[in-house]
């Protein structure tokens, strides 16, 4: 056999199968990228699931099981969950093998999995910038990783190997891969993806406890502006709890900077200061200028 | 010539030809619904870029000399200009004539406008809700207002024909009409568009503030929930500051809600409530659904 057939990984252990599990094993399949997929889940109906869309070739609801001969363990379960799934696969993971997650908050990961790391496993957190507002085995598709970025934050003295076929990995996804440190991710995602979810969610929900009537032509004029923050509102409560309770310091300094900026419109507006409104209104602008041109738009 | 031939107006004023104002030219006449068409627009390169763009029949940057014999006026300035154009055209205005806006804040336009139109001429106020993130003569199209509300917010003593031609107007270059209050659009619309958007311009102002490298990596890595916001936040600055000095009560009595409720979700993330966190988000995503069921998604 060629080596470009020989897949990355002869086994791959998926912990957890969400929206991102699923489109990883899609996007391992169409790629060649692992000789096996064992697929672990909690609950049963999610197994089920998973085994109906043939998303793996061995299904177990015991991590201990799946990680068993693996080459790569991806964790998939939300961040939370990430220290208790850890201690229990932490004595059967196989020597030398990778071990690489999908968070959104990356120095969390660090410190929940890498304790309960047997010394030769290598630790690489990575964190798929990508995801659509559904979730479950369900919503996987192989094209979700495609021209995203991958963000790797291993450790100073993590094995370069290790790393650089982690990179590969999502390489052949599609991704655009950027390795930075943990903390500084953690800084960069609390302004590009934690504080919009938040802002998104709470907008909804002051729109929520509105009486009906006025609830009702909210959703009907919703195009105007408010449609857009209920498609970031209605992502994964799960996950996203998760995210706000493991990146707290980083959340709470933007947000203490964004409500100081927003007091200050606020007060403007109070005070019909119409030049101010027109400055800050004229600055954003450029903003968008910058993302065109870093063809993220 | 047949009755369907005959243009609903046969001729229209329009005051303002910045992206409503172009967009309304080429409806217009796609649509054959203007006999003939007289622009006015203050500054010179844009009369000079109207023209260019062969968007009327007559150009000028006399108000009054525009509306002079014009069955339809039309108003496509800035909120905050309508006041100082009103009073320019009222003398000029033809007896049975009808005056409308595009505004996004319909109280405003009734106090401003209204005084000065003489006896016999009829205010329909209107407000297209549709645009993009770009502004000027050059950005309008055609389809702009298709398959998007028209509101129009007449008060209750206006004649019944004139309404019914404005709204017959507005459902020919492809929208869906809904009559209301001008306050209770005002409320709405703070809702659904004037808080959204002051919010997308605090988030973006916010990241413009950080230092250079951190700047650099939130447009680098924005399409994780940032993007939406540059986008909305790339909106005309002038429109916006209007918008916001004019409709001032209900953006604030929203903005206070909206800051009660981000300071109950900050403080669940301060004591790690992930009980209360779990439940606003899970709470949000029904908001989406409606969304999606009135096919405004």
């Amino acid at each position: 056999m060629a080596a470009k057939d020989t897949p990355l990984f002869p086994r791959v252990a998926l912990l957890g199968i969400g929206l991102i599990g699923s489109s990883l094993s899609h996007a391992m399949r169409r790629h060649g990228l692992a000789g096996e997929i064992a697929i672990q889940t909690r609950r049963s109906e999610t197994l089920e699931k998973a085994r109906e869309l043939n998303l793996g070739d061995h299904y177990t609801s015991d991590p201990a099981a799946a990680v068993e001969d693996a080459d790569l363990v991806i964790f998939c379960v939300p961040v939370g969950a990430n220290k208790a799934v850890a201690e229990l696969v932490g004595p059967a993971l196989k020597p030398g093998a990778t071990v690489t997650d999908v968070g959104s908050c990356k120095r969390v990961v660090i410190n929940d999995i890498g304790p309960f790391l047997p010394d030769g496993v290598h630790l690489v957190p990575a964190h798929p910038v990508a995801g659509t507002e559904y979730s479950g085995p369900e919503s996987g598709f192989a094209e979700l990783f495609e021209g995203r970025w991958a963000i790797l934050t291993p450790e100073p003295d993590t094995d370069a190997d290790a790393i650089e076929k982690v990179a590969e990995f999502w390489r052949r996804v599609g991704s655009d891969v950027e390795i930075m440190d943990a903390d500084h991710h953690d800084q960069v995602l609390a302004i590009t993806s934690h504080l919009p979810h938040l802002i998104a969610y709470t907008i909804v929900d002051t729109a929520t406890e509105l009486g009906g009537d006025l609830q009702k032509e909210v959703i009907k004029f919703s195009a105007s502006g408010f449609r857009d923050f209920t498609r970031i509102a209605a992502s994964d409560p799960v996950m996203w709890r998760d995210v706000f309770l493991n990146n707290r310091e980083a959340v709470l300094d933007i947000l203490g900077r964004f409500t100081e900026d927003l007091t200050a419109l606020r007060r403007a507006i109070r005070r019909g200061d119409g030049d101010m409104l027109h400055d800050t209104f004229a600055r954003t602008r450029d903003v968008r200028r910058g993302v065109i041109d870093a063809k993220q738009a």
